[in-house]
């Protein structure tokens, strides 16, 4: 089968061996697959990432080196279940996302980056039969694919603590930002201030919500903020940009008693002013990820179109045309997520 | 009258004009006033921690070279009430206490670090009489002076949101350290594990209820919690050393999902890994000061006994002294808290 693999820094687009299934596998056929910055930046410090999560405690067998398939934001088609799956609330013929983790006989493994458990670069791919969730009818397989961003936004809002008669100020409106923005949104939060370089991500913002939008380079965002709220509701802020000195900048910025989310994952080491912290009482809340009732809900969410995720799909890219499609998200002005679609095109094209 | 007063990055002990009553204010003589670590950091980097407050958007009016008298941890017995004090709740010869804020005629002035309104390193100072909480009776002026360090412990356990069913891990068993253990102690946290590298202040940290205390130079804090609880309780930690570096290596040791509150004041740059705090989903809690129920609270619970102070008060001098005294609390086996006394001894002298 046709799949993108990722060896070091580089990817190739090879004909792999099909997944065999393990117990409690089922084999799935990829349907939509959003590329995620995560994998833009594992690409490009994977060295680096699996040595921050081996610092974690959790010793991962994971080597970039040997070769993976990235891809976990999935919709996927079961196409057999494999052995030890009776009782899986998922039957072949279903479409199905799943929280990008594996059960295998050695404990988790985090499908994507693994060198076991391919993603969803890839024509077909094994998943754990039992953590499989039925899309919901009517929700076609790329706004399902979505199920998975949409919860790392809804994790950074349930973990702000964010309620209503607050306001935001989300920095930076890559996909993560715009998952914060449209979570901020169906909350009813007001007002939501939204920052970002690209003309384009800012009216995507606005489409999902952004009560106002800010070029950071011609207006401070926090002056925006001043201005179109004047200080009425307290803020939260989301850091959702992720490059060295943004930690500094928040935290001179921010007002006293806020809360910041860091959703911006920073790969380098950074600096801070800890007084700055100290002297306005700062909270500086790390998110990451989600839990599984999250995903849950965010599906459901995406189904009964609480959530918006239209405006984020801007482009389709069959399996050979993967890195071009990493190529073209560096350019924030091209595309927000591309849709892996095993079949499209081999160049990224618009949707 | 008798005054340490800092000018500058030294500190002399001078005779100044006696305190001119404002509206509102009373004349209170001081009968013991704590040596808080903070004035040694002043001292030190006063134009420094000036800009800081500054850039948190409070300008004040506040000028480190032209003298000031430090002293905002204080226990006064009120001489005489100034004009407009109809009402207020306290009266001459009262033992009192207040949060180290003046309400001037410009606004809120900082007690002690104020060019106008002068500290506790005095044989008398001025306070808004309206801020004054009467000492209870049978509490003597030395234990009631630790009412504002006692109080900023309580705050920063309050922040932290800890709960009976966690664990604490406190670094750096200073005075606010102690404090954090002594109010974390009251709520019946357990394990509390302390460390420190002074042997001095690893006893006092188990005097005051830590569980068990750890010399970091002999084995990692975060081993002996391991050890101790074995992770069967959710873990808080309080980083009570503020100098560069702890925060970095607390984020390496910290388990996933802690809170870790920032109360020791580094005042300068320091680097951190975001990735950590990310992967880990860390929350680090900035906390600073108090509110006024805690500050009352606090006099109350060392008042009846809830919250222990003796082992804290480590010595006393005379207004004469008080250089001295700076210079002995360099060294933390000689001293926890100093207690400045009017009429008190030249040197430092043990209680």
């Amino acid at each position: 089968m046709l799949a993108a693999v990722a060896r070091g820094q580089r990817l190739a687009v090879e004909e792999l061996p099909e997944p065999v299934l393990d117990s409690g596998d089922a084999l799935v056929a990829v349907r939509a697959c959003g590329i995620c910055g995560s994998d833009l930046h594992a690409l490009r410090h994977g060295s680096n990432m699996k040595a921050m999560m081996e610092a974690t405690g959790q010793p991962s067998r994971f080597d970039p080196d040997r070769g993976y398939v990235m891809g976990h934001e999935y919709a996927v088609e079961v196409l057999e279940l494999g052995p030890d799956t009776a009782g899986v609330p998922v039957k072949p013929g279903e479409l199905v996302v799943s929280m990008p983790a594996a059960l295998g006989p050695s404990g988790i493994e985090p499908i994507g980056y693994s060198n076991s458990y391919g993603g969803g670069y890839a024509e077909r791919m094994r998943v754990t039969a039992g953590m499989c969730l039925k899309v919901p009818d009517g929700l076609d397989a790329r706004r399902a694919a979505l199920t998975e961003p949409m919860a790392v936004g809804r994790h950074a809002v349930n973990k702000s603590r964010v309620k209503s008669g607050e306001s935001a100020l989300v920095l930076g409106c890559g996909p993560i930002g715009l998952a914060v923005i449209a979570s901020l949104t169906s909350l009813g939060v007001e007002p939501i201030i939204a920052a970002d370089f690209s003309p384009r991500r800012r009216a995507l913002a606005a489409l999902l919500g952004a009560h106002e939008v800010v070029d950071p380079a011609s207006e401070p965002a926090i002056d925006v903020w001043r201005r179109v709220d004047g200080g009425r509701h307290p803020l939260v802020m989301f850091e959702a940009v992720g490059v060295p000195g943004m930690l500094e900048a928040v935290m001179r910025d921010a007002p006293p008693q806020t809360r910041v989310l860091v959703v911006g994952v920073c790969m380098e080491a950074d600096r801070i002013q800890p007084m700055m912290g100290i002297v306005k009482e700062l909270e500086l809340v790390f998110a990451f990820g989600y839990d599984p009732l999250e995903f849950q809900g965010t599906l459901e969410a995406i189904a009964d179109g609480t959530l918006t995720v239209d405006p984020l799909i801007t482009g389709v890219v069959g399996v050979e045309g993967v890195p071009a499609a990493f190529d073209a998200l560096a350019d924030p002005e091209d595309h927000v997520k591309i849709l892996v679609e095993p079949g499209g095109p081999a160049v990224p094209a618009a949707v």
